[in-house]
């Protein structure tokens, strides 16, 4: 491929916003810390570091080379005399990337964070009973097939991106900053790794009753979201930069929508909260502020200020309703709230883009070679190709990375002994509690 | 108005800068929560959160539009044959905005943080006994009301600004960085808090002794003096691009400032707590070190290094004794020292501007046709400017804030009940503690 | 001097990742913070926030003199007709240095986040028992001599870099990130300072066991790791501008290799601790973490991610053994690791330059009349080079670092009393515990 480049000074801006994507990470691992209890604080933070780096050592072995950019090499299914372009096949290891600020080099490394950002996600809903090492294969799993396959869909230039110009369909699956390719999917990874893994002792204790187990930390789980904000503005400028032709001033817009979509979310999250319970709920009001900047990724781009408003505060609302009822009838028992957070307030996110999207010029230069470019304002059929992309999320990647962790699972299994679970996973997996000299009292969330 | 622009290079430092600023305000949460009581974490957090939240929120909506920007639609008194400009007119919701990188766009997205800072400012005043609710509705009156007022005279070519053109005086009151208009408008609207609220149960035992309450986390504060600092280079970087004409060369000698001031003050703070108290103070270092900050932004832009120095060096002795003298004179109680460490090292540093300042060239290419460009050098009467402006805050600003929340307490009483303060913040509003699973105790500094 | 610049967007990149090396600071902090015991905790912080303070203002009054940069004024030796350019002589307080962009003037910028970092690296090997004042005078030596001396043989044209002009000894010896300026010279002065302060009361009992003493915080560690990559890219991409000539292009594959290492050495240090232990341990695989982001500094712009993968987990693999032969052979007490993580892995990171490093282009356009231009490929004798700047660091200035402190010691004894020591340093030195609301047992680890 010919190394496509960007001006020097949007590669510049792209670069420097994704410099901050970590701090999503470390805000993500510091709440799912937060709300899982003090015995395992230790193994939470352990296992968000192996994440990362597995995540990060997956997606260059083989992850970016499934993924790829536009425009380069792929494998290509020709259904009624069009080309769906499935998955890529670049060589492995960044073998062919040339790292002289080429669109592919800079993808290569915003996804080196999204993977591990994407990782992270399951592990809040894994708390204090998924073992290191399962959760270990579990993110190679992730980043270095699943999440590359659904990402060359929708960012690679596959067949979600090309709905637009094979069949007409808005200008394609859009998605900006990861709403789908991070969230959804990590999301859904989560929803996989509740089921397999089963609830906490104690948590259905069998008389009907779900005792809420409180976090352990609450200042980390708040603390842990004004550290994502700032990862997430990097997260969808530099998505949106890459994947849907922004320019680097378009990120003001990108900037003010994700403030503005966490603000409204949390905000509208604690209103419900409050008129539900009586008193506002700290975690799930840290909660709704992420699952307004998940809501936000999709759309950042496309909308107006107004808009990101009403998106976020849909989004604080679904979140609140989603973990109650995943938490209460699904009796899936999901300590950080991820699957409401991220794959729930996520879809919408898609959907919201289906919904408010408008679109002043062309969608983009990067993917340029993809879209109509005469189409301006909104696109028709936009919300269809969303739905499309949704479907696929839920029909197919849900499927698939279940039955993958479910295979993993025989060989490795992902619960650890009851006696370790009591013991905490702290002491049980690492040797050492986190916190050896405060005094806790943590017994009574168990079943005597 | 014609959507004026900085040139590209110019417009993504100022971007980029911009997005380290909420690192300011998670730095300036973790110290309120750790200068604060174990009991009260998860409020103190959770209203953090709400105060960023609803500040972006309420500037969205009418914030930005009474301050606007130079150039923008406003309206003026004419006084004997001069136009002072008094507000800003701008239609709500960003309706007017062009979201092309334009100075106005940037400067909506610096304020939608700066406002949320400002805002963090009074909780740490009114810690351990500030109702949620209230805290909400006086961030909103700040941000929706005060802030873009006072900051449209200084920011938005108001009447502050025009003191150079007007009558000659200096280039009119000038500020980089936000000292008065986050830092002083913020610890004045503590310093109201505190006086509204009174201080905490036990602190004034009435034996003429006020015992210190400590903080409960040490380790949080001293975090957070660290990620201020960060966030800080983005505010007095982007500030200095956006509002006095810096170029992005610029922000090295500003960045150099910043660091220099917070370290001469943070030493200082140390050195006098030494002398005084027999021993160094780590939470009173904290606070100078962000004095030191607060103080540097006024006129990082326009001192030398050496300058900055003794800038610091001041603010951090101003800060001790100002916390002192608060607590033990004024019988303030101000657990986070907002009002010392936020107004009085901001009043100190916008003097500082006016006996130190420098302006090697025209101030500035943004508000340039407000300054006489011929000058250099110190400019004449730049002090008078400086003393008009604090004269302003503390005569007009200070009323005016008090007045409101008097109001607003009429409506919505600030002060949790007696039952409430001693159970603690966490339990009375939120219906569960910062830290369930760590055992505390609690009631040693409650009166029997 | 004429003030050298960079092209506009090139400053612009580089002075947006030095905005970021705070982090890298923060991250060290908590990390030191979260490996001691909690009766030292708000210590650790008030001598972080302090070490940070003093070495700015150190390096602001005589380092940046001594330690120049490329072209600046310096004293040079005449040895048989080659010029050894030993130290630089430019004025006290910055004052010749021109704040317009100058590479000069971001020198003086990065430098003085630089020195703080490498002065954090001693704190954690005196952890619980380093005097705050004794801590301070030896940040000062640091900063403003040993520092800005090496320094000035590497990054400011003296006869380190000069190595491959003079004697054609590949491109001289090179450190792109700091490996040897920063950590090799900040561990070898950790070396120092357990050396002369001496175990930790407990640790070496005398009937041949060395009890662990677990870190009070796991939380605050492996937090503090993420923090720090965010500040290493900053930190690399910097250096590797300023002082190997990098465009903002190359810092792509810079921050791919920088996190790449960081993972291949967690993950390394995970297994190893497995293998050896039974269970992996979590401190020292944040040890790991730390130890491939430093091995990473020196050659993050010469190699290929994949090398980088094999630098990492070779980092990760030396870090375990060294942090086991230093604590039990050479029963050196180093709470923090600060040796093995800084200064052992920091050797390898340099010699690794020379086994791996490839020139694509010639190095350097900053440096770039130090070296033959015509040049590419692998340099012949870049190995030598790096060796003979390693023997530099343990033959000269780990005697230096440790003389200076010696004599400090003599005046200022480092330790603390024993009593002080059983106390705690937070009440002996601050007179305030850092977490005075938490019941702790801190007790066992000392003896009866």
């Amino acid at each position: 491929m010919p190394a496509q480049k960007l001006p020097e000074v949007t590669t510049v801006a792209c670069l420097l916003s994704i410099f901050l994507v970590p701090l999503a990470a470390a805000g993500l691992a510091l709440m799912n810390v937060g709300l899982g209890r003090s015995r395992s604080a230790g193994h939470m933070m352990m296992a968000s570091l192996s994440a990362l780096a597995v995540a990060a050592l997956a997606y260059f072995v083989c992850g970016f080379a499934w993924q790829g950019t536009i425009g380069s090499a792929g494998h290509a299914l020709n259904l009624s005399g069009k080309y769906w372009n499935w998955i890529a096949a670049e060589p492995f290891f960044f073998r062919k990337v040339s790292f002289d600020g080429s669109i592919a080099s800079l993808t290569a490394l915003f996804q080196i964070f999204c993977v591990g950002l994407a990782a992270l996600i399951p592990l809040g809903s894994g708390a204090d009973r998924w073992h290191l090492r399962a959760s270990c294969l579990s993110t190679a799993l992730l980043a270095g097939w699943t999440y590359p396959l659904f990402a060359h869909w929708v960012w690679g230039g596959g067949w979600l991106a090309q709905l637009g110009v094979n069949y007409g369909i808005g200008r394609g699956f859009l998605d900006a900053g990861g709403a789908s390719t991070i969230h959804v999917v990590g999301g859904l990874a989560a929803l996989s790794v509740t089921w397999i893994l089963g609830p906490r002792r104690g948590k259905y204790s069998g008389d009907g009753m779900a005792p809420a187990i409180p976090g352990h930390n609450a200042v980390l789980v708040l603390f842990g979201c004004v550290l994502s904000l700032i990862g997430w503005i990097g997260l969808n400028s530099a998505g949106a930069i890459l994947f849907t032709g922004s320019e680097p001033y378009g990120t003001v817009m990108i900037t003010i929508n994700t403030m503005l979509a966490a603000s409204a979310s949390a905000l509208t999250a604690a209103m419900v909260t409050k008129i539900r319970f009586g008193k506002p709920d700290a975690s799930l009001t840290a909660n709704g502020w992420i699952g307004g900047l998940v809501a936000s990724s999709a759309s950042c781009a496309f909308v107006s200020p107004a808009e990101a408003v009403v998106i976020g505060s849909v989004a604080g609302a679904v979140v609140i309703f989603s973990v109650e009822w995943f938490e209460l009838r699904m009796e899936v028992d999901d300590p950080g709230g991820s699957v409401s957070v991220h794959a729930v307030a996520g879809i919408w996110g898609l959907l919201a883009l289906g919904m408010f999207g408008q679109f002043q010029r062309p969608v983009s230069n990067v993917a340029g070679n993809l879209l109509p470019s005469t189409m301006s304002g909104m696109a028709p059929g936009q919300w269809l190709a969303q739905l499309i992309g949704v479907a696929t999320l839920v029909g197919f990647v849900l499927p698939l990375t279940y039955g993958g962790n479910r295979l993993l699972n025989l060989f490795y299994p992902y619960r650890v002994s009851v006696e370790g679970e009591r013991q905490g996973m702290d002491l049980h997996e690492l040797g050492a509690g986190a916190y050896p000299e405060f005094v806790t009292h943590t017994d009574e969330f168990l079943p005597r």
